[in-house]
């Protein structure tokens, strides 16, 4: 069986096309597949998926970790969502064929090569975390660029200082991690930000469920990140908004699912959203066809 | 983008298991996928799914409808299920990437080489229809093989006469239609034949939906098709009986979709249920990585 590995870096650029495309295209080949590039101009930032074998994923994204760090100076960025550098995130997610430790072991790869030839620290999370209060996402980014530009912490690949444009990454292994996005019919934040805090596990919410509150286009959003699709589906997470929402007085206006998502999370929603158990990923035709 | 299409032929055997299988393993290729083989005893009759590009398809099937054509004296013929001829009926359904008009040009393509080579009359119906009273195919077979037999109807394509042992055939395009039943939690049959009544296109209901109820172990049952996924998806068909359920104090217990459906239709369903308009198939993670 063919090893398949997943990469969806984020980069902290979402304006400037010219950029975006200049880090995007860094990490085409003939031997992955590069696709849903992404930007979002208020968070000011950009993610795309490189998918096929372990080590020329690897490659293809130190191609453009190599020209985000020559493009965007941190010192200049402002945008809605946390980051912590240029290259801000670079999670590695097995697909087929591959274990948790071997993307564990790509992520350190990956690791020494941005520390080394980069000369940027490193902290690596998730998975791959060195030390367990470096597991979540969220905790090694606390402080953000701003913060460790004032202290840095003692990273785990590279030199113990910032880079001076670049700051730091993020990288690491994890579970295949679904975005989704619901824009409520208020340009009350602070509702966002409440639904965000009532549903995420975190905070005694919903198991799986990452979610923050923004203002997005006007609009309130609640930004989720599903972590276990098969703990918390889109249903049951979309449902649990609404419910908040509506007792709120508020009605959700659309919702957003981000990037590649691997088949059997729709099957999950649909399996929840119509009581439909006996539903299988197989009665589709698209994966049939490829068998 | 791909083009895949879909074609299910329906064969005038279904007891000599030879015969079903001569049939079917002549559709067989590299380039096309060929399953879900069916037969019945007494309609006397098969039927099967291949997928793939709409050339490769159309050569597939061709192959069939080949061996069929030696192997089946309609003279002989019995069984239950209207029919006329030894390759029945050819519909030619657009799964991704193809228009209907491209499924129309196919199964004229297909029409020309059964009428040419094989010198049997063809009679096209649904979309490729060349007169509006042969739309339907009830229509269509009107007296069967025997009645044409007798008097033969001015076909389409081929020779004005009928073939001496596989009579007629009959091909087209049609779009894609779900198999989809819901389970109330209610004995009460007439409560599911009221719904049906209802929510269905032909008493004023939701486009594209045709609807009857049953009782099935015990519960009634309204059991839909989706003959038109994109005026009426699975979300609006269940949200539908959802609510004329509550309004007759009734609860939906559970859902079926039956059989092979195409990954667009759960993609419909997806976005109409989360409000999320911009969700693509594309997104899908297994779709993308066989382009």
């Amino acid at each position: 069986m063919q090893k398949i590995v997943e990469c969806v870096p984020n980069f902290s650029e979402g304006k400037d096309q010219k950029v975006i495309h200049a880090i995007f295209d860094a990490a085409k080949s003939d031997k992955v597949k590069v696709f849903e590039l992404e930007s979002n101009p208020d968070h000011n930032r950009m993610l795309f998926t490189i998918v096929g074998e372990p080590e020329d994923v690897m490659n293809s994204v130190f191609g453009s970790i190599k020209v985000a760090t020559k493009l965007i100076d941190m010192n200049n960025h402002k945008g809605e969502h946390p980051r912590i550098g240029a290259t801000d995130v670079v999670p590695f997610v097995p697909v087929s064929g591959v274990t948790m430790e071997e993307c564990v072991d790509l992520s350190n790869q990956l690791a020494k090569n941005v520390a080394e030839e980069l000369k940027i620290p490193v902290f690596m999370y998730e998975a791959s975390a060195k030390r367990p209060e470096y597991r979540n996402l969220a905790d090694v980014r606390v402080g953000e660029f701003e913060g460790i530009k004032k202290e840095m912490r003692t990273p785990d690949y590279g030199p113990s200082e910032i880079h001076p444009t670049a700051g730091a990454v993020v990288i690491g292994a994890r579970k295949y991690l679904v975005a989704f996005n619901v824009n409520l019919d208020t340009p009350e934040v602070s509702i966002a930000k409440d639904i965000a805090k009532k549903i995420r596990e975190k905070d005694g919410g919903l198991p799986g469920i990452k979610a923050l509150g923004f203002l997005v286009d006007g609009k309130a959003q609640v930004s989720m990140n599903l972590v276990d699709f098969e703990k918390t589906n889109f249903d049951q997470a979309y449902r649990a908004i609404e419910k908040e929402s509506k007792d709120r007085g508020v009605e959700i206006k659309s919702s957003e699912i981000y990037g590649m998502i691997p088949l059997e999370s729709l099957v999950a929603a649909i399996k929840s959203s119509f009581k439909a158990d006996t539903f299988k990923s197989d009665q589709v035709l698209e994966k049939r066809l490829y068998e």
